[in-house]
């Protein structure tokens, strides 16, 4: 496709490119003309019709956004600025540096300018940030008549008409209708009659993962935004929710490796930046980590005189590790879908504690037979290992499954009680349990 | 709101429990419903009114469904299933034992039956189980009044009516118009010069992860099916594709923490289904572990020579565990987004290998710091430890950036090369350069 349009562009062929663009789709063409050379990728944009020049520049990449702003006229500026919906063009001001908003700014007329400047207040995360304000509002004392003349009236411009929101004279949310059910109703029946009074909403300072599950809890396709007053304020369409989902997704996968969280791609972040995002949480396990040095440092005797005890001391920090992020992932990622609440506590205990006997008793039984019967170590020795496996899996399954528990309980990100940390833990733990139990059984006496 | 209604219940003001429903949300009054006690349950939902007893059932979990469906007469049966959206009465069909099936089955006209049974088929996970076929089709050659018209008539049992599917007179998909366009057009333009020919549509057997992706990319509200011959037989609505977005993740964070993926929510899963999910992968791992237990006991000398060395072992393994994890999981979610592709693995390795030399180095300084001046250990076994901390985060992030795409490359899930996998391998080449490193600074000749 786009050989087909550079050969075009060399024959200068503009009718040609315009008529095939106009047959493709916005996402499409975005990702096209983010292929091409800068030079091309102005003369092409030119071309789109200003709707479509709008919705392509919206699906642009930064770095894409900016080269375009600074190649084109004040004019052409200030056409795509009024053609993007306001939350495009929110998000579009947010990526720009200081020089480029300026130049935005400068073509942009005060009313917009206002309601951009507004939506900039927002707390970040907020419903506010994710909103838009192209949406359809009704009178309940509107005909089904007068509502859907209304609408096509004032539709054109907004992001989506399938539902349209009913206020009274002071702008408060009464009410959802849906456009199908107004073409469906008799053209003489009243809003007030057939509109639906109780609608889910946010407010705009509410966090946007809220936003993101009231989408999930009722299966919506858009929901109201209001203010203090509950004055409809705009609305979230059902695509931005799908981007939040996966952002929170994203998010909480990286701080259960232990990072920071980045929304930026992988492929387009900086080595600095990236390892920036890492080097935190690794030297604060790292440092961690001199606590299981200083309990071997503390058995060093045990070990000097029984050698073969420190060939299975990976193998037991691994199971325990593994163990635990097996059940702190389960719960983190409950707690997440508000599968798991805090007041679930005690179920999750009681469940990790016999999951864990289980499982542990197994991997203890197999480690016996490998250990004693395959590697014919002393049957002391083999027998310190397997108890040592069955506790430190127990140990691990319930400090896995209780600390997401625990910081949510203590409003931290459960994401964070993840393997990494959890590892750490229970490799402290296992290892005072190994030998405990070695100097016990092995008559070292400490 | 529970209270309450129970309260009516017992004053069997039967009209007043009515009226409070009918002001309440399907999903809220499922919710409702499943907390009260079976007999109440049963009482409650008889009283809803037909289309919005489909609703609720269609929100209640499969035990109560099943309850309900035990307790009701076989003419209520027939009436919730010919209510139902046919994809909410396949994922009903398909949660039920085989004598409710059974009872369902009975009750429902051979028309529907076939319907059901064509779903039934469909591969598992593909695009065919989560359609719906209650969509609006229209003819390109109708006016905007006749589609309208002709939406009015059959809009009613349509699970959306805001896009409608073009179709030629053999059902083949030509395109798809909004109901928002017919609206907003003149009544007297036809179809065929208002509607959209590109249209992103799926087939019945594409997988469900593939139309998540579509979805995602161009911001689609629902989406046409087609079978190979590019016939129409149903849509998608995003609401779907959110649920699947969401298992899909589910999915990846269970694989990455070493688990059988399950859909079962956790505090619904039993301890030995939970214990099974977990226990395959513990064993391997487990085993797998054996090998770093060889390399320690291979260097038995080294470490009866030099006990201390033991103490840092810990350490050095959690670091390279952490730093490889970090790598894969920012590799693996990549994948799934799609923003990393297979043709992308040199890059990555590139990357890689910077940002571990960054890291790597900061950690091997803080180390040497802390062993060093703070522990006051030998110089030589502190540069051993700095020099295999280096090398193990580099080796650990090459290999956790690497080896999801070598998964995927292979058609394997990336999923499953997170973090335990990686810490396994990385464990055992840690120890391998940790006891060399010793060996030749330390003068130990093996």
């Amino acid at each position: 496709m786009e050989k087909r349009l550079m050969e075009l562009m060399k024959e200068n062929k503009a009718y040609e490119i315009r008529s095939e663009l106009l047959a493709m789709n916005i996402v499409d063409i975005a990702h096209i003309l983010e292929e091409v050379d800068k030079h091309n990728l102005v003369r092409l944009f030119r071309i789109l019709p200003k709707d479509m020049a709008a919705g392509v520049f919206s699906y642009f990449s930064p770095e894409v956004q900016q080269h375009i702003v600074e190649a084109i006229t004040d004019n052409e500026i200030k056409t795509i600025i009024d053609e993007l919906f306001l939350d495009d063009a929110v998000d579009f001001i947010e990526e720009m540096p200081a020089n480029v908003v300026k130049k935005v700014i400068k073509n942009t007329d005060e009313n917009l300018r206002k309601q951009i400047n507004q939506f900039l207040n927002y707390p970040e995360d907020s419903s506010g940030t994710i909103m838009t304000i192209e949406y359809v509002d009704l009178k309940k004392e509107m005909s089904v008549k007068e509502a859907i003349d209304h609408i096509k009236k004032t539709g054109i411009d907004k992001e989506t008409i399938n539902n349209c929101y009913v206020i009274d004279p002071n702008r408060k949310l009464e009410g959802v209708i849906s456009i199908r059910k107004l073409i469906l109703s008799d053209e003489s029946n009243f809003v007030e009659d057939i509109f639906t009074k109780d609608v889910i909403s946010v407010k705009t300072i509410d966090d946007q993962e809220f936003a993101a599950q009231l989408f999930k809890k009722y299966d919506l396709m858009s929901m109201p935004v209001v203010d203090n007053e509950n004055r409809l304020v705009g609305i979230i369409t059902v695509d931005d929710i799908v981007d939040i989902i996966e952002k929170e997704n994203t998010e909480d996968i990286q701080k259960m490796a232990a990072m920071e969280p980045s929304d930026e791609e992988y492929l387009k972040s900086g080595v600095f930046k990236l390892a920036k995002h890492r080097i935190i949480w690794l030297l604060v396990l790292m440092i961690s980590a001199t606590l299981t040095g200083n309990i071997i440092k503390k058995y060093d005797d045990v070990l000097q005189s029984i050698v073969i005890l420190a060939s299975f001391i990976p193998m037991l920090m691994d199971t325990g590790g593994n163990a635990g992020s097996q059940s702190s992932s389960l719960i983190i990622r409950g707690l997440a879908l508000g599968e798991i609440r805090i007041k679930d506590a005690l179920k999750v205990l009681w469940k990790e504690l016999r999951v864990s006997i289980v499982v542990g008793s197994t991997l203890a039984f197999v480690n016996f037979l490998r250990i004693y019967y395959l590697e014919k170590v002393d049957f002391k020795i083999a027998i310190t290992v397997c108890i040592t496996t069955l506790l430190t899996v127990v140990l691990a399954k319930v400090v896995g499954g209780l600390l997401p528990i625990g910081a949510k309980a203590l409003k931290m990100d459960p994401a964070i009680m993840a393997s990494p940390l959890i590892t750490t833990i229970v490799d402290t733990f296992a290892l005072v349990i190994y030998f405990s139990i070695a100097t016990l059984l092995l008559d070292l006496g400490a």
